[in-house]
């Protein structure tokens, strides 16, 4: 007997995402497709324009929104949007498959592409799994080792040159999900164009004071090649395949925040958010495991790397308020930020909306 | 073009839930159906035994389980299931459909009963909405506001006697997501058997002493209908119509633990839990509101309502190993305390399962 129907129903609790182009840096209005038409109310747009960058000043600056009215939360669904792009695309990638487990998705016109190393990919005629176009891809049998598959895999992602910008030398583990077999390992930047499952550590540095929470918020290196200039939380990092979510952590606030280990290893590890992000022939599936770490009153953070230009200490009320109204954050940060407004009661029950903004924070494949 | 194949790798994300039969408090073994096999350890087995009921010295009794292995979290899976039980019957219930929202579910069983009363339901023969019998169930058109189709429904449920047991003359409204248009008021016993969304306030009282988290516990009356004897968080309730989410916990607070407004104004939102329950043909859908109160060191609840037999302060580490090991909790308050367990750290990314357990608990409609 057939449950199709519900399976349906199950997809549409996701958010329907439209699409969507990235935008720079500014002051958004606000206007949610995530509200019913009767929910909605007048869009509204405020007097501070960034442009293209910002400063300290600008931040402070973020005008205070009404906490409570129907259209409290559209400016968090915006940014949930900003990390989801062209989700109606996902049916132009198949699957991309190792021993019987999906492990990513491949865009039918990267395909093209990959079709000529035969000894390396295939592309059997077969809908076992569910694709739309009636074939998947997957390693070629003679590929039995993750030793053999790196290899391979490592070799044609360097003949495809600028096709695959940006290769970083740094290996990622392919794996269906967390914790799994790992079948092989790939390349960073290569990973969206085999829609890999990546996963990072994110962590939120918070104190409180005189019954007021505050975040310590990084603003980045203009120097940086990825969203140079923007608001972050206090530290991430993505996961290496050689080490764990904890000693991650540890390393990235020593790297990033200037963080003694005597600190950082009271850091809580509180939940995960997660999303698809579509570009082209990439499809972004991260997962960001969320961290929570409160501060002594008298720290203050120091950046070690030089990814981090400086940064400030933000009442959570101001920092909800930023996210709302502006696109000052990098984008998935505006994720794990908006999960510690839930989980730290700035959310309420009682705005129109909440479920469905809670439900979305987990949009990707959180697993 | 279709994306169905994609729909269908979002739903294969929920746990892949087997028929389960509940059982009588009893202290279980470890076997998991969602390690994989070649994560799973041989099932172990104590040598306390609860039977039907139990003591707070069985409580206290319940062993140390190992936290670090990879089936460290088959006992949080297995409360999950209580809470889930034959989803794969979904297919045998039809949606039931006002002004073109699904807000409710029908057993086509049930629909059998409500057929002779033509002027309240009809089944118009069509798939709009997805139903696998090529039917839906609506009310008549002629019931177009929300007190005729409050009236004809409770007079149709009155007319089937002992089909709907335990009127409880309390309503429920009736929508397609928490804060929508309400279509109408349903009993809360009826609610069920219609697959209406049903929604409480389940709140975590919890206390930090010499760097260790404590949870106050209540262990119901054995006179209580529903689960007599067993253990429960501090606070929990219904969400009737007529109150928001906010003043319901402080009410349930002072009448259930007589936490005073003074205290349990404090109590913090945390975000949600949700699950979906089959038993013939009733499909209970729930969602509960979390919240957190952090209470003085000093506090000691009392029941007022005679619903709590006592009250006992338990070390997180006890309650999570409680769950685990036990059924000694109301089933749906284990993913309330387990959904706790995440925020607050006590549950790390490390243990096999993480991101899937993390999921499951927002298994039902969170919306």
């Amino acid at each position: 007997m057939s449950c199709n129907y519900l399976y349906r129903s199950v997809s549409h609790r996701l958010p329907n995402f439209i699409c969507y182009t990235p935008i720079a840096p500014t002051i958004l209005s606000h206007k949610s497709p995530f509200c019913s038409s009767r929910r909605r109310r007048q869009s509204r747009s405020f007097s501070i324009s960034a442009g293209n960058s910002f400063t300290w000043d600008d931040v402070f600056r973020v005008p205070e929104s009404p906490q409570n009215d129907d259209s409290a939360l559209s400016g968090f669904f915006d940014k949930i949007k900003l990390c989801n792009r062209d989700l109606e695309k996902q049916c132009e990638f198949m699957p991309f498959v190792i021993e019987d487990q999906i492990i990513g998705y491949v865009h039918h016109g990267f395909a093209d592409f990959l079709k000529p190393f035969q000894n390396v990919f295939i592309f059997p005629q077969d809908n076992t799994y569910g694709s739309h176009f009636g074939c998947y891809c997957t390693l070629h049998p003679n590929l039995s080792t993750p030793n053999d598959r790196t290899k391979a895999v490592a070799n044609v992602v360097k003949s495809l040159g600028e096709l695959i910008p940006g290769i970083r030398n740094e290996l990622f583990p392919v794996a269906s999900a967390f914790g799994e077999h790992i079948f092989f390992a790939l390349e960073r930047a290569a990973a969206p164009y085999f829609g890999i499952k990546a996963y990072g550590v994110h962590m939120n540095g918070y104190l409180e004071k005189d019954g007021q929470e505050f975040l310590w918020l990084g603003k980045r290196s203009e120097q940086k090649t990825t969203y140079p200039g923007m608001l972050d939380h206090l530290v991430a990092g993505g996961l290496p395949h050689d080490i764990s979510c904890g000693e991650n952590l540890i390393k990235e606030c020593e790297e990033e925040a200037g963080i003694p280990r005597s600190i950082s290893h009271t850091a809580k590890p509180v939940g995960a958010v997660s999303y698809v992000d579509i570009e082209g022939y990439r499809m972004k599936r991260d997962v960001l495991f969320c961290y929570d770490l409160k501060l002594p009153g008298g720290f203050i953070p120091h950046n070690e790397d030089g990814e981090v230009e400086s940064f400030r200490l933000v009442p959570v009320t101001k920092v909800a308020n930023i996210i709302r109204n502006t696109s000052f954050f990098k984008a998935n940060c505006n994720l794990v930020i908006t999960d510690f407004l839930f989980r730290h009661g700035h959310i309420k029950p009682e705005v129109f909306g909440y479920l469905k903004l809670l439900q979305s924070l987990r949009s990707g494949y959180c697993s």
